[in-house]
């Protein structure tokens, strides 16, 4: 069993407004939004970083893409169009050690990266 | 066929520096770079958005995250971390409209939007 806050609420120890969930990955809304829509996405296996994952997950980033890709849609961002972020250890500025996919929507996102 | 630039890439009929390619993705080195490390992983096939995926793309999106994984490792930002990054349509500031993944590392790359 995994300890961390995200593997918590993909077993539901700890509520969360979850907006999908299957055997791969959980959704649910990001508690401090930075933008009208903001979701993650994360596996249900609590991968660290982006830095771990090995060819058996695949089938799990894949999955993690395409449900955002669903619920850009279903919260009425696809037309106008989103930005998918996931952060890797500290130069990426990751906050949680468990892989998450930031959806972004709802606004003009902005410049990719802030100023130097 | 595709006429997009970055199918042209894909292809080997625009030069470009070339780090990976298979069977699924395209993986070469963004032309304006914003970060020391700033890398592109496309779908072969031309995806013209994140909103235009279905799940028979779910092999292909994997392969995209997990190959920006590896070559993370291989630019040596693994440790230090990175961003990957999908902008989709207008409000994610997508530029070409073929799905294209950023790879972002090699310095502290500070808040994940710029601000408002």
């Amino acid at each position: 069993m995994s300890g961390g806050l995200f593997s918590k609420i993909v077993r539901g120890e700890i509520p969360a407004d979850i907006l999908y969930q299957d055997d791969l990955v959980t959704a649910f809304r990001d508690v401090h939004p930075q933008a009208p829509v903001h979701v993650l996405v994360v596996p249900n296996r609590e991968i660290p970083t982006m830095a771990d994952v090995a060819a058996e997950d695949e089938a799990v980033l894949g999955r993690l893409l395409l449900v955002a890709s669903r619920i850009a849609a279903d919260e009425g961002v696809a037309a106008r169009g989103y930005r998918l972020i996931v952060n890797c250890r500290e130069d990426g500025g990751q906050e949680v050690p468990h892989v998450h996919l930031h959806l972004l929507g709802g606004r003009p996102l902005g410049p990719m990266l802030a100023r130097k």
